[in-house]
């Protein structure tokens, strides 16, 4: 039997422009990697944290990684001791659902290491609680696509209940994350309580054609679809240089483009890693002519999820 | 050539629970009948209504099968004149399309005679001036089925812009019409112009497993996604009944129930014609439990729309 398992989660676009706290994308990069290894004093430790900056609480209570490992222990009433080593690769604050694959990678290693009395979907309760402590309330639009991989629609959120969804495999994904900090609980203040009946419609067209789309692998109406009336046009102020990236994917015909989670990381859909590739330097240029430095990824969507190294 | 034909436009179930404003469907019964004739005197003339209680107007500003018709003319630069006449058979003010389906069928009769210059979907402006004026505001809801048939979604209302979406052929539909007058301008005023965010998550994700549940064929999850947030828990209160209703199509194993477009007829889908028809029998006691007569009928899907007998 194992002793210690190295588990890699990926990051998470929350949203997906049209599915407000419904719909998140897994890519395959950038992820976090944790390291879960059995102890003997009966006690869930967070024993390294690296790649924080010293930001992270290594309290077990605080940190969406031990929450969740203790949730799990809790429901399988085991008295089982985890070390946690986290290595952040997902930069924090950014959108990409950071503190949900800490938390993915951690329980995926210790439900490994107690043999799997899990699937991954039993996993998702655990998941949910801490990711209420993460971001003030518990959504699934992270936790679920890191978790399982590929797109996820979020069916309910109490009791937790999520449905995988097709969507085309040969897209390329351009991640920009500018060196601007946007906390998820600010970002969900913003947000008014109550939007105006027409945004809805208009979002509602948006989004029954962008489902449409995928399962007619249909790129013109996703790119017709890819439009967000909800949370985009107040959040859009937090990220310096929006409108900018927002004009360049659209001239480079990008198959959408928009602001990932709470942002501020933006993200677009391109046919071709040529296309993704002109794209990415595009957006670092844009944000480079307001002094703002950037992080570019260009991926592609993470089909398995959470996985053991 | 022709100087004469009959046309037939089916009604339509507007917004179909999850998709306010922006879904419809097209059943195959009950529908209105229309003659246009060419006549020789330059002008649109609505020569006779059958079936609307003499509470139609004949003026060709304001019957939305004159509106429509004349728009075609002025599109068309064309001086023909048409007698036109209206069987009804859908009931006024029921929430099915009632005034939609004269207009196309006059529409769709018009262009025939005219040697069809127009395709079905460049008729829909012309039933778009129509609905602007039937209901004060234009909207595609019922127009676009009752045109097309089928399951049909609306991408924009300004221009008008749809697409047909998959629906299960092997559905049945029972309609259930009280015998209540709800007009489509007051259930409308009725409406909040903001909706609470929750609501509008939740209905996002009954939306996406709406169409999710079209590709897929699966019925559990329609029968899971057919609830609504938007409209239908302030139009309840129009619909004497109304509860009863819900909770017989629940307790019937019904795929869904709701209000049809704005009232009062309600619908729902059944898996078989024997449990449309027992389901039928059951909304019409309900009815008659608190005095109220209903008309029913027991239909499907209309696959073809308008269509010449």
């Amino acid at each position: 039997m194992e002793t210690s398992v190295k588990v890699f989660a990926p990051a998470s676009i929350g949203n997906v422009i049209v599915g407000f706290d419904v719909l998140g994308l897994a890519v395959q990069q950038p992820g976090d990697e944790v390291i879960v290894q059995l102890n003997d004093h009966k006690e869930v430790k967070i024993i390294k944290i690296e790649g924080d900056g010293g930001r992270l609480p290594k309290d077990t209570d605080k940190n969406t990684a031990g929450i969740a490992v203790k949730s799990l222990l809790r429901k399988l009433d085991s008295k089982q001791g985890f070390d946690i080593k986290l290595y952040k690769k997902l930069p924090l604050g950014s959108g990409l659902g950071s503190s949900a694959a800490s938390a993915v990678a951690a329980v995926v290693g210790a439900n490994a290491l107690l043999g799997n009395p899990f699937s991954k979907k039993e996993l998702l309760p655990c998941l949910m609680e801490a990711e209420a402590v993460a971001s003030g309330s518990a959504h699934g639009d992270n936790i679920a696509p890191s978790l399982l991989g590929g797109l996820v629609m979020i069916q309910n959120n109490q009791p937790i209940q999520v449905r995988r969804l097709p969507f085309p495999k040969d897209l390329w994904v351009v991640l920009v994350k500018p060196n601007v900090e946007v906390l998820t609980k600010q970002a969900r203040m913003l947000l008014k309580e109550h939007i105006p009946l027409n945004n809805v419609v208009n979002q509602f067209s948006n989004l029954a054609g962008f489902i449409a789309s995928l399962y007619e692998n249909d790129l013109e109406l996703m790119r017709d679809s890819l439009n967000d009336f909800i949370a985009e046009p107040v959040r859009a102020m937090l990220i310096p240089g929006y409108q900018s990236i927002k004009m360049a994917a659209q001239q480079m015909k990008a198959v959408g483009c928009g602001i990932s989670g709470s942002g501020p990381t933006m993200f677009a859909f391109t046919e071709t890693q040529f296309s993704a590739q002109k794209l990415s330097e595009r957006f670092q240029q844009e944000f480079n002519e307001i002094n703002i430095s950037s992080i570019n990824y260009i991926t592609q969507v993470s089909e398995e999820g959470a996985m053991l190294l």
